[in-house]
């Protein structure tokens, strides 16, 4: 997330927002932020959410997600939602948003934030405990 | 692409092949590529592999995919297979495969390199044609 | 539907309920509603949401779709919920889900109805207006 | 299965077939064989090659599954095939194919087979040891 340059906004319960500014490097020929950027921002909600549920000392393992990219991430900023759908022992399934901001200054220079829905995702997350990752 | 530095190493009709080094920037805190990354490059065959079949002019719109992270993606490089299962007018249907290669130095100077599948891809493109990308 | 005995309970823009009850032969060998019939009630809801929000004269395609089983759908009936996230002049995502309810009558007589999220859904459908199915 | 109506052609140590023969009560408004009747057959293929696979006495869970329409699945039987592309301890990843079978009888009496690409799957399964479904 460091490379991206995600930032933690809320975390709760079963409940993680990242925070994205779009950056020039991550934005693909047309502008808009890459669907992999999407996608990276969003597995990483999932997983913290995801995270957040389970037991001390246990690792999050994306086994798979799946993402549909509904409008270009046009905009100066994305949030991304993740919500854990069902907590279970060894797999956990989430449920991801991501939205994007554009803030536009008027002629009296008043600023007006636009939102909009650009993807949603749902992954499926495992618990590690105590083992390795490859399995 | 230029972001995460991949390079086109073939180019067929329905068949397209990236490279990938792996960079630290790009691995997550096990040291191993990031899921977004791998999804990143995964979805870029994927749409070359798609615009390859379609008609000069038209431009290709990722609509979705799913990722499965099969194993963690160690090595020094990874090759992203995009293949086109279905190529229809509006819809082309994609298969990717991710393979990360490790080169391991012997006692006598010998290399050896060992390959492994890490990630599977399935993606949905549409082909987009005089319009705007927004739908 | 009409195989499956799966009836239409809510038509709203963009939102549909289909309930199915729970026969012998749509379970699997642990007694539960099997995976397919699961999927074919969750896609028949998001289809007809799909649908709902189409112009008059078009017809709805499944592209594709994803399902999570969540906990095994026991009970006497299942609710499938179809809602679009994102409807499009070509392409319309949806969500779905299924809970599924079962009835006990307690030692009084009185009876109490339990519900549980079986599974989710994320769908693609495609407009499909004056032309042949197949692409 | 044995509702649809399929049996099992061939098992394979990670691969199974299923043969499914087109019954009238299987397909939609169009005459096609319904999205549901192909998800099921293609999770039940995916289901017994993950489940040819696991220690003896184990049971297999799907957790969820993607499956593309690629083409209207018109005939007289369609063969789903079930293939493991990764078996893990606790979770393996199958890849489905179901092909549709159409027999056309000449003028001079002779049949000919045309055989056509109708759905893609990939799905999670789980190895289920010792306890519950449930989790």
């Amino acid at each position: 997330m460091s490379t991206l340059g995600a930032r933690l906004v809320r975390v709760e319960p079963g409940e993680v927002d990242l925070e994205l500014p779009v950056r020039t490097e991550l934005t693909q020929q047309h502008g808009f932020l890459h669907a992999g950027a999407l996608a990276s921002v969003a597995d990483s909600a999932c997983s913290y959410a995801a995270l957040s549920l389970m037991p001390a000392g246990a690792a999050v393992l994306s086994v798979e997600f799946k993402i549909n990219l509904l409008a270009p991430a046009a905009g100066d900023r994305v949030l991304a939602k993740g919500r854990v759908i069902r907590a279970g022992k060894t797999v956990t399934v989430c449920w991801g948003e991501v939205v994007a901001f554009s803030e536009t200054t008027g002629t009296t220079g008043t600023t007006a934030t636009t939102e909009r829905l650009v993807a949603t995702m749902v992954g499926t997350m495992m618990t590690v405990e105590g083992r390795g990752l490859a399995d």
